[in-house]
């Protein structure tokens, strides 16, 4: 029986055939010549001895009788792969449940390496990931980021040509880092640009990935259904809206337009200027002016229209106007305060979860799909989807963040349909926030110091066809210097509170203070966590760095054999623990002078808060966004609380919206347009 | 002092250092330290020694100072290079001269290894082409063509990762040929890809290039001031546009429309499916729908309006009205019955012939450069030009046909001012063409056979950063059944004559007879050649093979080392003797069930064609689309005669236009929808 871990190698340099050395240490599957596809069968025995003693290693392949594929050989090897595409769900789900149904991690090998090198690469690396997630037997097996495998996914094309230039003629212990340009994709002439930071960060769009993996919208039931799911897509986009309008405002531009009119040409282009190193083929690119069509693509078992788009937004409207929704059977399903905007949350995206899925349809993912196919809707010149039509590339293109306004809209009309939070459900007798600050680390207090940062990142492991050896790729992106919140507390007796931290701007577009009811879809999630009170004074300390909506940078980064997180069975979480904001964006850009901005603080009381369950372990660090793995979402709130709903009457400000324990202390966001290099 | 060929060397792998063997026999230049780029230099000793440890033989170069390289650095390595693009040709025009101002090939050899690494490679390219096809003491070397270096020009971009695949894991004996799909750029639901086979043919492509190479729009006065190269630029491209219609009723498509409305949206789409790898970015698609834009691109230096093509086209209409064009000095210039179309030629286009080009602006160039970023006019986007801003790729767009037949209609509107050829300067007194008849290989009298081909071209020079040994694609084009013309003829005298054969077909869109004036537009060109006829019967026997307007297959797509033409002095020009319609491409594709045709053939009065010259040498034979290297046009008669006017009045059909020098043979195009493997 070999290593467990050597399964994990078929992750590394994703279309370079099984009997290649693999990893740092170049082992190489022996692979039964009955296992070789058919380009390598005539010349089996050459290249498997050849490439045989290159290896360190040869990792033995028990020869069981590989299942058929089927038709799950009907995705080319050389096409790009979505789960928004219902075949492409379809094909993963057999091969899952292929990997799902074998005896043993030994037959998993076998069934494994006979499998990667006949189906489509990213099919492979998904199918492999989710059942090595799900079996029970591979628990303590650590899937390697989607980075590793397929860096093409997030980085500048040109960075693959000079890594294998570099790969080729620079001595390993000479080469130095590629350079990505912060700005590849647009000039600033392109308004929109100004945002690219944000859009193209790969932190974010790793997170995005993470999320949807983590919560499919279709798969087995048992996969899907996992607590408060639907309001979870609610929340995690609500936030990401909320965040990229902080980041307008912060780059002197207005709140992003909802996308409402859909038979208009869309303004906002998008040039991705990646490759998708498996088709061989760019990303799509979406031009100026283009308008939404009605998709028939027999390829990929698409055919839908922009009137049925409009037929299921009007239905949930209409959800959503009566409070009540009506499922498959006709029953009348009401959307309550707390569990409505669960129900609503599946109905929209849509996932298997929701309430009757054709006559709510698919609005959502639709929208993903026909953006995404905007540039060849017949596939007569097929083209395959942009970069809107991949989770783990949605998030680049502007129109993702005019999508989900629109989504998010839907939402909140929801929420304004139900009661106000009073007083009562706000308070927390007994307990005064007297003060917040914030201490920046070499900063002045309450103001938050961003700037670029220069990071590296090793390609080789998703560089296929190409001498060993890492090669760096150093890109930039935000950060922030660490902070430490300092709260003080008074209570009067023992008690349990939950924290709750956010921030907004202080002011609109216009430099005009805001009304509640608008400033409280600005608030972004800065930390959440339980805190203990003694009676009488108390200071709490936080870092910046213990959010709960973030993961730390090495875990987004991170790489197979090093900052992997430690400890036994926690392993096993990865894919869950890479779902998280990336730390390097927990704070929006800011201005050079300082954007003014209002932090508030809460504690709430925690008989409102409290989740009965152990949530120790590792992975519940990004909890608010991310939820914990196999457990329940740890906050019996609504998400987003307290400013998931219209303010109480008589309050249009947030002034007027404080409780005794609430608290907003002015803070700034100042950017410093400075470059630092990495930080080794 | 080197062979003088290992220049040629620096054709090889463009992008890989000079210190890298090159050629079948890995020979490596030796690199003075100093000569290295900045990249190279630190670790220069080590790559160069283990490099050079590879080589066969280290190739002396002389440690002459380097020229300062200047402003030609400006255009990025890893950028496009397009000679539509001013800033280009400048830069492209500096490097020449460089190259051509060293006193030696030794010097220059010095140079351009110096310049080789530091410079972008497409414009190190064509710079050191041009300067070999120029300098007295080059004339015997023979440049590669384009396709060996830069291959990604001509071939679906999945090509490149299969050879990648192919030159590291397969046994250089085992490899078998890459298959280029057929239909990679489109799917028959889009009408205009039925013509895909014609406009993406590799051998159509290069013909282009060689054409634009051969007659330069700007460069030095000597250069560009080519005999008749306004007409010619007429002729060639007027013959493009009969062929694609050609290629079009083939298809039981209409001719193609011209493009007139310059605001309105542009119907037909181009996905190209090709990758820049020099630049690491794919060619721009042309999506539907989108206008042509003003384009101001500072990077480029280029600033130019939709308006001033409109007011171009305007003053070119107002010349051609009253057959007088103006100056500079504001001289008039008639637009003579013979000479008119060479100016109006070099004034559409146009070249530094032009009489003002102030005045008559730059409306052909103009209009590729405005389609070619009508996805990016104002560079926004970072976006390089679409496949329409690249002599090399520009025909595969079905955009450059619909300009072009504007293009050709506006010559045709003044071919439609010129008198008619009376019947005295049609006929040949005392010449009687008896019969026409064409013998086909393994087939039927006058039933022309066309079929699908498959050839194999050798990727590996243009392979960067891969190991070494051939790795070959095959392609797919179009082909015909090999063919000789039979024609009787009778003469009163022993005298000499251009027999002049064309083909059109015998009906319209519908069906329906032509008018001749619309017919004459149709006629392609298939050969021209001096007869000598005794007095009596004379029977003329003539091999398709041997056309003037076609280059033989395997001087398309030649290798460095065989298929060279042969002999000593001729060697030299080969970047004109790439020049040539592509054989494989001489005759329409047809109908399966036979595309009836008319084959026109007349025996011309040798009094109004004889040219005076010695036309003997090489890379005359195809002479009709590209003339002969320093040497006058071949024909005294305006190109295209005698269908090149409005036929006389009376005249409306063929039959009446025929006189006894001219006779009409109804043959066929049969089209087998059959695949024939490489005929090795």
């Amino acid at each position: 029986m070999s290593d467990k871990k050597n399964i994990l190698l078929l992750f590394d340099r994703p279309q370079e055939p099984a009997f290649m050395p693999k990893g740092d240490q170049k082992k190489a599957f022996a692979v039964p010549p009955e296992y070789l596809s058919e380009k390598y069968k005539p010349i089996g025995n050459q290249v498997t001895s050849r490439f045989g003693e290159e290896a360190s290693e040869r990792i033995p392949v028990s020869r069981i009788t590989p299942p058929p594929l089927g038709e799950i050989l009907e995705l080319p090897r050389d096409s790009n792969f979505s789960l928004f595409i219902p075949k492409h769900r379809r094909l993963a789900g057999r091969l899952i449940d292929i990997f799902l149904g074998v005896r043993n991690v030994d037959d998993l090998l076998s069934v494994a390496v006979y499998a990667r090198d006949r189906v489509n690469a990213y099919l492979f690396n998904y199918a492999l990931s989710v059942a090595l997630l799900h079996r029970a037997d591979t628990q303590d097996l650590d899937v390697p980021s989607i980075i590793h495998s397929f860096p093409d996914k997030y980085l500048d094309s040109k960075v693959f040509a000079k890594a294998r230039e570099d790969a080729t003629v620079v001595p390993e212990g000479s080469r130095l880092p590629i350079e990505v340009p912060k700005d590849y994709t647009a000039s600033d002439l392109e308004a929109e640009h100004r945002l690219a930071y944000f859009r193209e960060d790969i932190g974010l769009n790793l997170h995005h990935w993470h999320w949807h993996l983590v919560y499919p919208f279709e798969a087995a039931r048992s996969i899907v259904a996992k607590d408060r799911r639907g309001e979870l897509f609610y929340y995690m986009h609500q936030q990401v809206i909320a965040r990229y309008n902080f980041e307008r405002l912060s780059n002197g531009m207005k709140r992003v337009t909802r996308f409402l009119d859909w038979d208009a040409p869309i303004d906002e282009a998008y040039f991705p200027k990646l490759d998708s190193l498996v088709a061989s083929r760019a990303w799509p690119a979406r031009v100026s002016n283009q308008r939404l069509q009605n998709v028939n693509r027999e390829a990929d078992g698409i055919k839908l229209d922009v009137d049925d788009m409009k037929r299921w937004r009007d239905r949930i409207y209409d959800a959503i106007q009566s409070g009540m929704a009506r499922d498959r059977s006709g029953r009348q399903i009401p959307l309550t305060e707390n569990e409505g905007i669960d129900i609503l949350g599946n109905m929209v995206e849509s996932s298997i979860l929701s309430v009757d899925r054709d006559f709510y349809g698919d609005l959502h993912n639709t929208g993903h799909i026909l953006i995404s196919y905007i540039h060849d809707p017949d596939h007569r010149h097929l083209e395959s989807f942009s970069t809107i039509g991949d989770s783990a590339t949605a998030m680049r293109d502007p129109i993702f963040y005019r999508w989900h306004a629109f989504i998010d809209d839907l939402f909140q009309r929801f929420k304004g349909t139900l009661p106000r939070y009073s007083e009562n459900q706000l308070n927390n007798p007994g307990v005064t926030v007297q003060s917040v600050n914030v201490d920046v680390q070499g900063g002045q207090q309450n103001v938050l110091q961003t700037f670029w940062q220069q990071s590296d990142v090793d390609l080789s492991r998703g560089m296929d066809f190409q001498p060993r050896g890492s090669v760096f790729v150093r890109f930039t992106h935000l950060q922030h210097r660490a902070f430490t919140y300092k709260i003080n507390v008074q209570s009067n007796q023992p008690r349990e509170g939950t924290c709750r931290i956010f921030l907004a701007p202080k002011t609109d577009e216009r430099g005009n203070p805001w009304l509640l009811r608008d400033q409280r879809l600005m608030f972004i999630e800065l930390d959440k966590f339980k805190v203990v009170l003694k009676q009488g004074q108390n200071t709490i300390t936080r870092n910046s760095i213990d959010s709960s909506v973030t993961i730390p940078f090495e875990r987004t980064y991170r790489d197979l054999d090093t900052s992997r997180p430690q400890g036994g069975e926690q392993l096993s979480q990865f894919n869950f623990c890479g779902c998280g904001w990336p730390d390097n964006l927990l704070i929006p850009k800011g201005t050079p002078e300082g954007l003014p901005c209002q932090l508030f603080v809460m504690i709430s009381n925690i008989e409102g808060d409290r989740i009965n369950q152990d949530a120790s372990g590792q992975c519940n660090d990004a909890d608010s966004y991310c939820g914990i793995k196999d457990k329940l979402y740890p906050d019996r709130r609504s998400m987003g609380y307290p400013f998931d709903r219209v303010p109480r009457d008589g309050v249009d400000t947030l002034e007027q919206f404080l409780t005794s324990n609430m608290r907003v202390q002015d803070v700034s966001i100042q950017f410093q347009n400075r470059t630092f290099k990495p930080r080794n």
